[in-house]
């Protein structure tokens, strides 16, 4: 009635403070803050079970999802955060901790539009990956936008203010030299990693290449998941500045220099969700590279029935996604087409493909030579895309420098600079899958092999994984080993085991 | 190498006991299990913080997500279970828990099939409701099978094969009559609450109308949540079989009865995703009502801008759709489109629109006539659906039942048959939203208001709401009122309030 009332302009958040008591409750990135369901806030506010709040100390705050206490573990006065939280936020015991309103998130209207089939605008994917970024959306909003923008449900111009947004939301490295070379495998074939090997040979040869790496999405092993194996790789962007300064690479994980940091985020969902996009895909790759200062992007895609990508027409749609957003982000891309019909190297997941790494580099003899030549290969063409040699003298160029041991040499000197290099651990628990009968290996499942691993314990476990014991087209006797699996607890093991059983990975078919 | 090593198939599933202690948090609907980092289990079985896992006491199990707790609270050989998971396993301290991997949830696949544009079969939906009925899905796998099937994604026979699924995974009630009435409102209009009047008038006029409700899914209250506030709607399928043998109708909650539970999960999560779909709707309301034993169901979709469906094409494809589906799986449907362009009655949120109810059936002089007109159209459209009178004799039916207090008597029968007829509560905290200028109202943005009396803290406190005081064409003055917030917490008013001062849902235009 009275003008007055709606004048009295109440504030958005109003608030209420209550003091940290340290639970030690571990939710891993899924930060919940714990309440005691008679507290003031909670009866004030209307909180409920599951509701999103702001979680404040000091100049700190984070969103976090409510669990409500009714027992003697807080008392109304107190509150108590996960262990993620705490650590973001520095709580300690007696802090004031402010409990207000979560966000009103306005930027999931895009995500229902995209749903919804609708095309997005810049602003709005944005405001998507700034809220993303700041750990505003609960896990199942991150669902929905990863699955509203599968499958060419994005087109060529909202991926190119996809990937600008990502890297506007995050920080960026500056190089002082015109060529920066990078290189990127797509995934989804298991073993393959010749990216530490490629930069190891490319670096040997005079190119500055700043390595940044994820982790695995749904594979059981990323590149920065292997290196880890073998030298620290979360470094600050003062110590990798440090690092290419001193050897003109790097071989570090990406996810501890806030570069894309909603990449960070989206991927961790994908990963729960096994889903991976073309759209997400080259805003991922992209956005890390050109945050990571990026001009000259070789990005190997293994072409497979069981591979990530599976057909030519999936890798020429990719293919050309790639080159546009890159060209339109002021960077350019080589797209290689590779074998993805079997794994590469012996080893699946960290540890294992760790080693497989050393053999190359060190060229010992029993090093698997599908690795050694394939990273010889996209060496090589890197060299020639970067213009360190004439057309067609890169691979030649790529053999010299891993022959001569000067690929080994900078390799070691990159993991002394990151702090050091250690050798890969090995498995306790191991289980030898052997051949039911006679024959050929026709076919090699690589999401089968992945998933297997991954249920070992990769990318967990360092040392979990599948070692492999025969390629395509080898003649196998039956009860002749085809893959040993490793695991670092007897009960991974065992799943894993169970699952290979009931889901054969190789087909033996009938010997000629 | 030996063969005996293969031979030795491990167990899918192996295990290991705890002890439960109970720690009293409360994690809604979103099962926790609690461990001690250190615990055998967590080593032996590789377990880290966020897996999924099964829970096992006696014959009960459930999957939930595991936490790691790094302090006192739990021993090594301690558990602890969140109290919503405590309740379904009936826990007490002391009883041994077995803590095992997840079940591998093979139907996923399909979940990423329909996200990359697959269509699915039946088997398919079947394996992906079944696991969501069971619980075993978390929240992102729920939300990706949700967004990938909203607009128009499911074509007739998946959504035929969807609805049949959800009635499979669950209960199913019977009636002894050939004709089984039922009545739905598609949503998206605040108040519309025509609902309880209309089974009311239907069965006083002789139907047989067993009614079972959803709660809110994105809007403020749904019908469920509106008779809650009036009587008991959480029934045991007996008790509704001794309501409807009593009354010839009922007013409950679905939800209590196992009807297509897994629509029941879906829907919270969709809730949090404010997320709908032509499918997701159409195979929601046909699969309780199928379950519910219904041969004949009115459903009212109101047409309006900014209600749920908002053209006369998303109509038609509703109409088309639902009534293909019914056919498909034996029952008949009515359509009936109603105006969809401003709330109906005077009040949104339980207990407001209950009032309204109450009215109308009580034929108060001041009862909100729109919603009268309304509920005795629709009733009379279902009389001469289900046979009850000849073509265009329906309303004048339904009037005489209103008028007699025919229809009152048989709602107060209904809900003391229930358990009690009780009368609605009232809100502390109240606030009038006044025009900012003088004018006439010219648009009433449904969804702003809807989202307004959420944030005020509908439907989980029944009070809470929002009470209408003009309608589209209503002149007004600088000043007046144009709606009250009510609130059950002064912190849930004033964020209403600031939301609803940013977003104006009622435009006030020039004065002619």
């Amino acid at each position: 009635m009275s003008e007055a009332v709606s004048e009295s302009a109440a504030p958005v958040e109003s608030s209420h403070d209550v003091l940290f008591k340290p639970l030690g409750i571990d939710t891993w990135r899924e930060h919940v803050v714990y309440l005691h369901r008679d507290c003031a806030v909670c009866h004030a506010e209307g909180f409920t079970a599951q509701t999103r709040v702001t979680v404040t100390i000091g100049t700190r705050s984070l969103v976090a999802t409510l669990n409500l206490v009714g027992s003697a573990l807080l008392s109304p006065l107190q509150v108590s955060l996960s262990t993620g939280a705490c650590n973001i936020l520095q709580a300690r015991e007696g802090d004031i901790v402010r409990v207000s309103h979560g966000p009103t998130l306005d930027s999931l209207r895009g995500v229902r539009a995209k749903a919804y089939g609708h095309h997005l605008d810049r602003a709005q994917l944005c405001a998507i990956m700034h809220d993303v970024a700041a750990g505003r959306y609960a896990d199942v909003h991150i669902a929905a936008f990863l699955t509203a923008c599968v499958h060419g449900k994005m087109n060529l111009r909202e991926t190119v203010d996809l990937t600008r947004a990502m890297v506007e939301t995050g920080e960026t490295l500056r190089w002082d030299r015109a060529i920066i070379a990078d290189k990127h495998c797509v995934g989804g074939l298991p073993g393959n990693r010749t990216t530490p090997i490629v930069v190891a040979i490319a670096a040997a040869s005079g190119l500055m290449i700043p390595k940044t790496s994820s982790r695995a999405i749904t594979s059981p092993a990323g590149t920065a998941d292997m290196m880890e194996v073998l030298t620290p790789v979360a470094l600050s962007a003062g110590r990798v500045r440090e690092v290419v300064a001193a050897t003109g690479a790097s071989l570090v994980w990406g996810g501890a220099l806030s570069l894309s940091p909603a990449d960070d985020v989206l991927i961790q969902v994908a990963r729960a969700l096994e889903l991976d996009s073309d759209a997400q895909m080259v805003a991922s790759i992209l956005s890390k590279k050109i945050a990571a200062g990026a001009t000259h992007v070789l990005i190997d895609v293994p072409v497979g029935p069981s591979a990530k990508i599976r057909q030519e027409a999936d890798l020429n749609r990719l293919r050309k996604l790639m080159t546009h957003v890159a060209a339109a982000c002021g960077i350019r891309v080589l797209v290689v087409r590779t074998d993805g019909t079997q794994p590469v190297g012996r080893g699946i997941g960290p540890a294992l493909e760790a080693r497989d790494v050393l053999e190359v580099l060190q060229c010992k003899p029993g090093a698997p030579q599908d690795l050694r030549a394939r990273s010889v290969m996209l060496a090589g063409l890197l060299l020639e895309f970067c213009e360190s040699c004439p057309e067609g003298a890169g691979p030649a160029l790529a053999v010299r420098a891993l022959d001569s041991g000067a690929a080994w040499r900078k390799f070691e000197a990159i993991c002394e600079a990151q702090g050091g290099l250690r050798a890969p651990g090995e498995a306790v628990f191991r289980q030898d899958m052997t051949s039911p009968n006679d024959g050929i290996v026709t076919e090699i499942d690589c999401r089968l092999l992945a998933r297997t691993a991954r249920l070992a314990g990769a990318p967990e476990r360092q040392v979990a994984g599948i070692d492999m014991n025969v390629r395509l087209g080898d003649a196998v006797r039956r009860g002749d080993t085809l893959y040993t699996l490793h695991a670092q607890a007897s009960g991974e093991l065992a799943y894993a085991a169970a699952y290979a059983t009931s889901h054969p990975a190789i087909r033996i078919g009938e010997p000629r």
